[in-house]
């Protein structure tokens, strides 16, 4: 589509004085998501892979399963000032027998029936049921293997150096091949890309693969792993303390601070191998 | 609260083997806004600044525009598995003659009558109307004030070297002195305790002040600026288009990359002078 990054001249500042140039800035666009003609939430993203965002979007929400579970993905006719259309509408068809998503507020707003979100209890009202349980997923990556990841994703990465403002995520095979790479400006919106791609790519429960996300891990990062059945979950940053607590319980191994040669380890490292 | 962070062992995997040893976390619970007893939003936040927490993001979602505007904020009282308040669901009493948030889905989910969000209208469907506008505020803040203020910031911090996993929002004087700092594991969750602060302590609109972020600046971000009346917002790494489309709009100062002696300025340099 061509507008991942945008020109807009900047005005640079340093010791040495002042000078107008040209800089790229990471598009961002809002898109409407609607599920047979409803409108189902905004998100602010970087426009393209739209449609592996929805799909990646629903599967990590609970709606979807497959990707057969989508009739048609198509773009509403949303013209702008110019009568051109922006590419900022979606419209999802779900296929015949599958249930819509619970467009309630009580549901958007995650409450539960009695005083909402507490302790324990808490992790419940969050979480959302699973298909795919990646528990018993024996994939085992190598220290050298997981080492290599940070360098592969920004590899893959077209447009950060140019922005310096796009989150990455990436799907990996446990020996680290690249399956697939995403950006975006929204850390979840890059995840949910990736994790859409693999739902079309029939590659959903992902088995075997480590998800890799170049800022922190957040519960809701490890929720949507654990929805897409992603046993690894690898960070460059820091992870929660309840995106440890929700990896620890749903059997996904957590690694943080995976830069230059080392890495921590917050749960289940048993699928990791020295070499 | 003492809930900041959280202490938790890790396996530390580097080039010279592996071990076991205490890692610092940083807490994210979830924290469910009510208003008069109905619920609103559920954050995932770092615990603590609660209330301001609250006051920041109903300033910022167009619901107040003083603190005289909410009569009482309190705790509900959410039991854990041991008979402890987790003190995650915050009830917000409104003041007589306050005019609730709207709460139905249309609302929440920012869409519009026609084809939702598209094009320039885009913009109009996901902005907020402010009651305050930065665009005629003649603050004047040096270059020098500027590239001294990440530091600052960074200085405010007490947890982010223990866990770097935290961002930081503060609100500055034109002068470069520090008013308050606040951090999060969410970003936005950080920009809205620092301007909840400044409604609670009668600062709002926040006239003459810079706000400045820790990582990106988004959209969301400079909607928030714009709804306390802060013109001028500094963030240490890249903004994204439609946040430039906004401060350009808003009359906000917005400038990018702020690090080490360097920055650069996106929209309405005149604020800024040369020392």
């Amino acid at each position: 589509m061509g507008r991942l990054t945008m020109r807009r001249p900047v005005l640079r500042l340093g010791p040495e004085g002042s000078k107008r140039r040209p800089d790229s800035l990471a598009a961002e666009e809002p898109l409407e998501i609607r599920v047979d003609g409803k409108p189902l939430s905004v998100t602010m993203r970087t426009p393209g892979h739209d449609v592996e965002l929805a799909h990646g979007f629903l599967l990590t929400e609970g709606v979807l399963g497959s990707a057969a579970d989508i009739a048609v993905a198509r773009y509403c006719d949303s013209l702008d000032e110019n009568g051109r259309n922006t590419y900022n509408v979606l419209d999802i068809a779900l296929a015949p027998g599958v249930e819509p998503p619970d467009t309630s507020v009580e549901r958007n707003f995650y409450t539960t029936s009695s005083c909402g979100v507490c302790g324990k209890a808490s992790l419940d009202a969050v979480r959302l049921k699973t298909r795919f349980s990646p528990a018993s997923d024996e994939v085992s990556v190598s220290y050298p293997t997981l080492v290599s990841l940070p360098d592969r994703l920004r590899e893959a990465q077209r447009v950060f150096d140019s922005t310096g403002g796009l989150h990455a995520a990436g799907l990996f095979t446990g020996d680290g091949r690249l399956l697939v790479a995403r950006e975006d400006v929204g850390r979840h919106n890059a995840v949910d890309k990736v994790l859409g791609w693999a739902l079309l790519a029939g590659q959903v429960p992902a088995a075997g693969t480590v998800l890799m996300v170049s800022g922190r891990a957040s519960f809701e990062l490890v929720q949507k792993a654990v929805m897409a059945g992603v046993p690894m979950l690898t960070a460059v940053s820091a992870p929660s303390s309840l995106a440890v607590e929700l990896a620890d319980e749903a059997g996904v191994t957590l690694v943080g601070f995976l830069r230059g040669d080392s890495m921590n380890v917050y749960t289940h490292p048993q699928r990791i191998s020295r070499d």
